[in-house]
């Protein structure tokens, strides 16, 4: 053996492992393979960590909310980029509700002269901080109000936290409610607080969750400092997102608008953030029973639930204007399937600066734009259609792409390949949410993507950061044992709730975190000079989110075969069932033993007669659920899936292809139910949706699983029903594909 | 059926109830049992809350430690008391080491001019503070000692917070340490700090644990203020309690006594308790990385783990005095087995007033010996002898109690039928732990003894706060199914130890809690003022505690067969060893999977560039270790321990029953193994003892226990053979007895 055949050998290894690369892109043939990965490689040689850094330090120089001039600067420099990148971009403007601060008051008589500061100082070390006429403290869609009452801590103003407020005898009823920002999203607390009956809710940020508890605060450190307030809409979008006055359409110029008092999604009594500045004095001030230890915070006094002395005013009043919203939307027409789209989006309105959210993120896209510009001057045509977006008005509730998508509905259910969202990026660990069908897909990118920090993939250190942080051995063992990434259910609190959850849109939600945690967020603070210290000093993750996104808006414009597996589905499916089935099982178990407790007397003989609390309330026995149906529904989906697995292969012929290609994408709509949720019309996906209860986080099965939370038996039956015709109809639409691409 | 008869019948109904209420006193026969119980209801008439409160207040009035005037005069009332009862009492005097403080400077370079106050301030609200020369705050048994160094955050200073500070890279060689008080016996964190090079310690209360976190702090409530100390003993009583010149025999004038260097449990460096006043300027100055969550106090900054800009100079000096330890021994004498001793005992020593610790315990004994007093006068003959003790020296390190044990060590093995021991008490829930052959005699006695708050049986509302407290579904059905009652495992803490630990004598340790939680703990607001508005203001847990200790030293006073049953401890060290097998499996398999994950660099993957942290170290696989030796012992214990059951019966003829009771009450001795523990031979009992690092909490099989938690698996299987022999040393002891009885 000569020197001459070991080379030999060795070029024949590394052939073959670039060839075992291949066979990662899975729907590419092998030659269109390799083409891709060569395409990729080109993007992202286009890609530029200081470019990103520019575009973030550009964008969030000044604010910019949904309908101030700025905000249309942003949107037009956007537009001016997509251009220069040598896309074709417009503008898409809505015509949207939008409500501004007026009066903000909140005072009290006890303690003496007490009035709220309502304002975020600035900053020497941050340049970015204190210029003319910031957006004041506040939640979007507070109703106006003039109210005084008594002060009440309800810790996040969940609903437990109400049964254990009932259980102390403390009624909210004519008082004004106190509760700390955390554990669910915002616009869930006043909701609750009006469900029982509050006049007016004040939602302060705890230094236990994101000021000095957690770590030094800003400028030191990221946290939140004495005087930052996170503003942030508290439309109840888990009835509808979008323009409050124009549910299920577009937000057009002449759209058939409600009157404000019929819109659904906004509640009726005024609701306020406040610094921890602002609410220690009258969280202080507050008597009665002391909070329980998970209730607690970290400001240094004893934490009463009250009421006290203190009678709080708190007089809010709103500018209730229309704005224009702002999409800016850009396409490259796909060179085979114009008709096919493939929609990324990230949105670019901000509270204040938005550095971080969303400018990040938004950067990122606009990164892809520019590589992918770069390609398509150096001879690249997608296949498909790339639909490059920046939306308006996502901050008040996802305005400008809830608007786009429901005017656009029929169109994007014909056309829509899938949607890639991103929002605010950090440095950190990679986070993928979406359509389990796209699952492996998505796996797949991810390992083939390195972590600018550890340099091995980012599959690879989400994992090891899934091990080191799983809470048992078990956990730990399963992480171990498991080859494939798993991929989250997706709620609500971004711009892909519109095209996943109202159209069934293939969606997917991605970006880094888990390392950038801070206090800025929707405050002032949300600046360049925080961001570029503290989030993503190199913007390395800004690269690392453009590759992401971008080699999954590629992949999937350019697929022979579209990467779509329902195994995930199915298999994904199966474990919610599991879990649902679990939790009807461990209900029916802990409402028996607990009912048992209760008649023992148990809680009273364990009570403490000088801190009276009553026994809960005895609960009906939980039935036996029939889920025979989706049992079976789930068997038969399966199969299929795994049929049209097997059948799908890059070498079928281009009229088959298509047939398939087009049947893929449009799969996931047979999940939609035309009646919507429960009380919730707008959204259909028989999976995903965000919870009634959690606002932002995900309830899988939501329909099912409310139910059974609820404890609406009758309920949890129809639905387990709805969602088995659903499956089934998805089983029989995947099994007419596959017969169609048999024959 | 007339009138007549249906009287009767209820009549019979009524006896019926009654026989089966005399048959919850076993161990006598059911003539006996009535007696018995007549005599426990003119017991309970003889007892007063009032007389308990006075009790509490007087000899709370003034401080009383340990060799001061005052701490003879408490002695002495105490003795005049038992005397005026009608019994036989005496003082008896240990000579004991005992130092105070000379010389206490803690003062910092950073941040300027900081010097600690040192010094609790009286309250306005509490007239019993601010008396002239109470005693500074400080740990007994510090070393003298004059250090200047860096300071570095140990959270609760145990050895898992120096694993993670290894991972952070920070060593504490050469440097001075401020740990929390809490999780673990104060004296574990500078006997720690120590193993790890420090050369000092200051150990504070951070208000996170017993301060303004979890109440009202006093005088509005009764949690610790600002500038509340805990004083306590450091001494290493893990190694040996008692006086540490004189361990293993009494410390009588003229016994042999080691040099003060030559003490092995005491520590070398200098350690002082301070306030969170005192603690929060140089935390607050600490630079280094964040605490993690489990660190963090309640405290309102950032915690940091250091070093930092401060150098901390600490300069301790005390006054290493002997002085005298009054121990009060008060007898009354039995009528048939003179030479069976009941010992009931509670120090009366304090650190300052001391009005829940030790003298609320104290005043219960008192009324106890008060309404025996009564009984006597009015013809009551104990059939055993009944020893009521009052210790002195128990706040330095149980001095009082371990010498007059040590010094009477030999005849108490003969004659010490059981030692009930209680100490600080106040409203709440029963507690009881100690030797596990009493267990179902402290259950009757705890069925029958009436809550003053709920009016149900003390056993029923520790069962209903179980349960209510219970973490899981699981513990809650356990709980509800369960019929007896459980005693726990004692460690260490108060006056039993010398009884149980080094000498094998059954012994109970009694009181009520869980209502009373404060942080007058060792502070000089530990008075009665606060024990009466807080603790148990009408004192009525105080006639429940005389109930409690009176009828069980009644019962083993005057039983025809002491009520010792081996199935329940042979029940419990069978869970005990259950425990030890899931623990080294867990242990094995934990072990593995962590070195999997450390040697997959998923430490180094996961963790944050900006924050570093090492990955552990990976540890040597667990083996299996051979438990057969235990398992087999067991099984043959079990079977002993039922045949004794079935033949201990009141009926047998005397001689055979005072074989049989001496047998009983002896056989505890039986698992004493005369080496005693791994470098700690004081410590003999093969089945409970302190943990070498928990201190007062307990480790049962402590020798194979150990070994296995610090992973000496050669150790482990000795230990295992040593439990193993004494065990088999108890069956055949018992089934001696057994065969006694028979033949």
């Amino acid at each position: 053996m000569n020197l001459k055949t070991t080379a030999s050998s060795i070029a024949l290894f590394l052939l073959l492992q670039s060839s075992y690369a291949q066979q990662k892109l899975s729907g590419f043939s092998s030659e269109h393979a390799q083409q891709q990965q060569d395409l990729e490689a080109r993007f992202d040689k286009g890609l530029s960590a200081a470019a990103i850094g520019n575009n973030i330090r550009t964008l969030s120089a000044k604010q910019h909310y949904l309908g101030m001039p700025r905000d249309k600067w942003v949107a037009e420099n956007i537009l001016q980029q997509f251009k220069s990148y040598g896309w074709d971009a417009h503008l898409e403007t809505y015509q949207v509700l939008f409500p501004t601060p007026k009066t903000r008051v909140l005072e009290a008589s006890y303690p003496a002269g007490y009035k709220a500061v309502l304002k975020e100082p600035a900053l020497k070390e941050d340049a970015s901080t204190g210029q003319p006429d910031e957006l004041p403290t506040y939640n979007a869609w507070s109703a106006d109000g003039d109210v005084t009452g008594e002060l009440v801590f309800v810790n996040y103003g969940l609903p437990e936290d109400y049964e254990y407020l009932e259980r102390l005898g403390i009624d909210v009823k004519g008082k004004i409610v106190i509760a700390k920002y955390g554990r669910s999203w915002r616009g869930i607390k006043p909701k609750v607080a009006q469900e029982h009956g509050a006049i007016g809710t004040l939602i302060y940020s705890d230094p236990k969750d994101d000021g000095y508890y957690q770590g030094d605060v800003y400028p030191v450190g990221p946290y939140k400092s004495e005087y930052g307030v996170q503003r942030g809409s508290i439309m109840d979008m888990v009835i509808y997102p979008g323009d409050p006055l124009t549910p299920g359409v577009g937000a057009t110029e002449n759209a058939q608008r409600l009157e404000r008092s019929a819109a659904t999604n906004l509640l009726k009594i005024p609701v306020l953030p406040i610094s921890y500045h602002d609410a220690a004095p009258l969280l202080a001030a507050l008597e009665g029973p002391v909070a329980p230890d998970a209730w607690r915070g970290a400001l240094p006094f004893t934490y009463h639930i009250g009421p006290g002395k203190a009678k709080v005013h708190l007089k809010l009043e709103f500018d209730w204007k229309m704005v224009p919203a702002y999409n800016v939307i850009a396409t490259m027409k796909g060179s085979q399937f114009p008709d096919q789209w493939v929609i990324r989006g990230n949105h670019h309105d901000a509270w204040v600066y938005g550095a971080a959210d969303p400018i990040s993120g938004l950067s990122s896209l606009l990164e892809e734009a520019k590589a992918i510009g770069e390609l398509a001057k150096n001879g690249y045509k997608p296949k498909r259609t790339l639909v490059y977006a920046a939306w308006d008005g996502e901050e008040p509730g996802l305005l400008g792409s809830t608007e786009w998508v429901e005017a656009h509905a029929a169109e994007l259910q014909q056309k829509a390949v899938a949607y890639i969202n991103s929002d605010g990026n950090s440095r950190g660990f990679l986070g993928v949410g979406g359509s389990h069908a796209l699952e492996p897909f998505m796996g797949e990118i991810a390992k083939s993507i390195t972590d600018p920090q550890t340099k091995v993939s980012i599959f690879e250190r989400k994992q090891a950061s899934d091990l080191v942080s799983a809470a048992s051995t078990k956990a730990k063992k399963d992480i171990l044992a498991k080859k494939d990434m798993t991929i989250s259910a997706l709620g609500s609190g971004s711009d892909y709730s519109s095209f996943l959850q109202h159209l069934g849109i293939p969606s997917l939600n991605v970006g880094f975190g888990g390392e950038g945690a801070g206090g800025e967020y929707h405050s002032i603070y949300d600046t360049y000079e925080n961001y570029s210290r503290f989030k993503d000093p190199g913007f390395e993750y800004g690269v690392a989110l453009s590759r992401l996104a971008g080699h999954a808006a590629l992949r999937l414009a350019d697929a022979d075969v579209l990467p779509f597996d329902f195994r995930s589905l199915s298999k994904t499916i199966n474990g919610y069932t599991t879990d649902l089935l679990s939790l009807a099982e461990q209900m029916r178990e802990n409402t028996a033993v607990e009912n048992q407790i209760i008649s023992n007397n148990a809680y009273q003989l364990a009570g403490d007669v000088t801190k009276p609390l009553k026994a809960p309330v005895a609960k009906p026995e939980v039935p036996y659920i029939d889920f025979s149906k989706l049992q079976n529904a789930l068997v038969a989906l399966d199969k299929t899936a795994q049929h049209l697995q097997d059948a799908r292969k890059p070498q079928l012929p281009a009229a088959q292809l298509e047939v398939l290609n087009k049947a893929l994408y449009q799969a996931e709509q047979q999940l939609l139910h035309e009646q919507g949720l429960p009380n919730r019309a707008w959204y259909k996906h028989v999976i995903y949706a965000p919870g009634f209860y959690t606002g932002y986080g995900v309830k899988t099965m939501p329909g099912i699983r409310e139910a059974i939370e609820q404890r609406r038996w009758k309920e949890a039956e129809e639905q387990i029903g709805i969602a088995a015709t659903a499956i089934n109809r998805l089983t029989d639409y995947l099994e007419k594909t596959f017969n169609s691409i048999r024959n």
